[in-house]
């Protein structure tokens, strides 16, 4: 008798402890002897950041390229970053920024962000595209991001910003990057940075793992922010001179990303709602 | 005796649910058969997403036209955006601004906001009026605002500044819009635009679905606060020019609508708590 | 036996709902007969709201004065307002602002602010003093608080801005408002007014309740981050003119107060945490 | 039966205590008869204080002096300040800034900071070096941060911003401080002042204990923010003069301590979630 009841407490335990999780990966669902399984684990919980960060908004979108095929990279169908989980991940190529698959699903319309900066760079392993609000205000305007706090010593003396206008064919409309030309474009404004903006747009983030890309996006917000309210003080501030930059290595991602990682739980543990209470129409969802 | 433990726990279980629901409507109340019940259930997930994105203050109304009869509107009694619930609803005529039924129940002194627009637009199926602090700075100056965000691509070059002192009669008072005349002058200031701003009071925002007007209202916000980060940065920033500019048919809603409705229910999940404890008198709050 | 098992489960959701109810007052707990009784609990649920908004911060306070003898107000000892109660009130005297029973308790140095107020204002039943962050750098210059926002209709055209060097004696030091002389020059700047600033202190705010003097509280703070922000745009700006302007009982104070109280609960019902926790010694916290 | 039964209830209970209590440190952890342990439970809960009010991000941290041994400082081992737990302290020299023991851990990088004041000045019994988003704006330019809200009298007429060319050996690189020559270099600049803004990396902060130390970090924060935006407004304006400045005595920090604390319950309370969701390597977050 007592044992059914703990029994049934259990459940309940478990119900509750459900609620509390949130949806956030168990490092034991990662397929045993998969290399890309720990980084598409990593990607989901850098989806769960950035949107908690505020960084990625309705559009954002975040990728990794494979670790067994670097012509292949994983992003999730077109859907809101907030919803991604590993089930959403899709496999395009590099070459094509098309889909090796699609399995009946929507594909984002500016995966060739991510497949132009692949081709371009074997050295990235990670793009974040977002429109994030600290950055949009400088794209604006001719004034460029410069490094001006101390966790920002990875950036260029000036950051470039993508100007799609530059980009775009005669009679050609849009500001998004929605053909391997726009791709290809943004990709050599990049060039071998790890952040370009995009005017009026946002931003592209490319790291060596999703990681380091999520904890350089949230730097580059940071510095943008406290560059910005600086110059509205003085139009003579000091930015970092060349012995204040530092390489990569020099920079420990693992500190931040834990950090942005709990941040993102504390938040996460409000609660767990059933999406169903919303009525959702899975098959529309997934347009 | 298992099954009567179980059904107990089951019991609790519906209680942590309900908890966990916060009042967010559920699909399955609509009504079969009625073409305004999920237009209802979508109108008060527009009101918490709004009150949620902080765009509704105390006093901010979003209304919608009903699919069975273009003279009808649903308008909440007047009370606070955040305990909207579909009991609270009114049918509203179109032609006069006046309730059908009145229920005994207090209707919203600036109905007419909503009544001469649908009257001046019949493309309109919904009307948001807010207090969105994003736009009120820019609507105390002669700076007109421009589309300076990709996904508010949906603005004209210019957004319309109502000026209710052009409405006023000679020795009337008041800055909000309480009658036909002022509602009127309101749609002249709008035309055929989606957002005009009101001088020192907000905006109003219009879509052909509350969707469409929730995630117009969400992108005007934050375009209001890019353009002027931006001026203060910069006199000199880029807007967007006509080949950026897009048709509403070209802007997928529901990606930002589902990414919206998540943030909501993240919030909502907190907690359930009943109004009771504050030993609110319901006669009070239905004056 | 499925009795008992619910009259246990029924003890679990009371706990439940007391994690929820996050010590908000019931209305239940209001003595009958005393008038000064719901004017006490709405004091407590301002307090909750003001915390809430960022308004109050750990040495704002607020009094209410006594419904039955004009010569009395209640005001909590000294002590951070997030955490005021209803047994934390005392009783004090409006002539020369000291407690009619101390009880051991420390009163708060600033009650000047609110004695000298109320003596020289027969129509405030509430005096508000706060530190916000909205009006602090406002108060650091000379520019003058105007009426901008529709809701902020009660403000006159200019608000005074309290310069304590003005009433502080030759060779007497310090910002705080801690004697009778202080605080009768404080009310000699508010005058007939609803609102005082406070150079680089914060404000005063008045009201005929406590719920006016919150509601009021609440719009001077959004009045004058969007005045302060539509200077730092344009130094052209329009403020609201005479006919804009409004009577306190032209103005619906229940809506925002509903609207301020659903927003504090929603906060509030995250978590009821026992301060024993922190093993907070009582004695220590009431000196 | 019912024994059993409130038994079983009781464990959930339990459970849903530890859910809402959200690691904050119990009082009755310390050990009795050791002065330093409940000044390690004040600087656990220092810890919980400034990532809640964002004051620490990724890379800040705060130590204490030991009462037993003056030569001795408590700090964490480098690792996010938001997982900090009593566990994770060492014991570093002031002399040089070394561990008496790292038990296999690593020791912070920037333990020179802490080390270094401690040397230099034998009154302060605590250290937060912080990167503030409030301060550091107004290190990059030449405008210095002035006392202008009254709860930051504790501050100098100027507050010193200290610039790390100024103590770079020639050759050397980067903005921290990592060596004993530049914590002596920073300990020159802090003097005999509270504050000490670092350019483009935050700030220092002592206190003679950790509870001063944290009310002072929070009062530096909205003192930089309130004179930030006042400059905007005007440059003309209002500082504290003299006779409003005040003696560290005369301010009373346990209200906002206490003030601190119970926002950062409220916070915490959301959850306990478990860390091991992540599958957390323990191994690699002790590098």
């Amino acid at each position: 008798m007592r044992a059914k009841m703990l029994q049934a407490l259990a459940k309940l335990l478990v119900c509750v402890a459900a609620l509390a999780g949130a949806g956030l990966p168990a490092g034991a669902q990662t397929a045993a002897g998969d290399p890309d399984a720990p980084r598409k684990a990593d990607l989901i919980t850098a989806y769960k950041i950035l949107v908690n960060e505020g960084i990625l908004d309705s559009f954002g979108h975040i990728t990794i390229r494979s670790a067994k095929d670097p012509n292949i990279f994983f992003m999730p169908r077109a859907m809101p970053p907030a919803l991604v989980s590993l089930d959403d991940l899709l496999e395009l190529r590099v070459s094509d920024s098309q889909p090796v698959d699609p399995k009946g699903r929507r594909v984002n319309g500016e995966r060739y962000i991510h497949g132009e900066i692949y081709k371009a760079r074997p050295d990235v392993m990670s793009v974040i595209h977002s429109h994030s609000q600290a950055v949009i205000p400088l794209s604006l305007t001719a004034i460029k991001m410069k490094p001006v706090v101390a966790q920002a010593g990875f950036l260029p003396p000036e950051t470039p910003n993508f100007e799609i206008r530059d980009a775009r064919k005669d009679g050609d409309r849009g500001m998004q990057v929605t053909d391997s030309a726009r791709g290809a474009a943004l990709a050599r404004t990049l060039s071998s940075h790890p952040v370009a903006l995009m005017r009026g747009h946002g931003e592209v983030v490319v790291g060596a793992s999703v990681k380091q890309a999520v904890v350089y996006a949230a730097y580059v917000d940071i510095n943008a922010r406290m560059q910005t309210q600086a110059l509205l003080l003085s139009r003579d501030i000091v930015t970092m001179n060349e012995p204040e930059l530092f390489k990569p290595e020099e920079f420990d991602i693992n500190r931040p990303w834990e950090h942005l990682k709990q941040k993102t739980l504390d938040d996460a543990a409000r609660a767990k709602v059933d999406r169903a209470q919303f009525g959702l129409d899975e098959t529309q969802a997934k347009r």
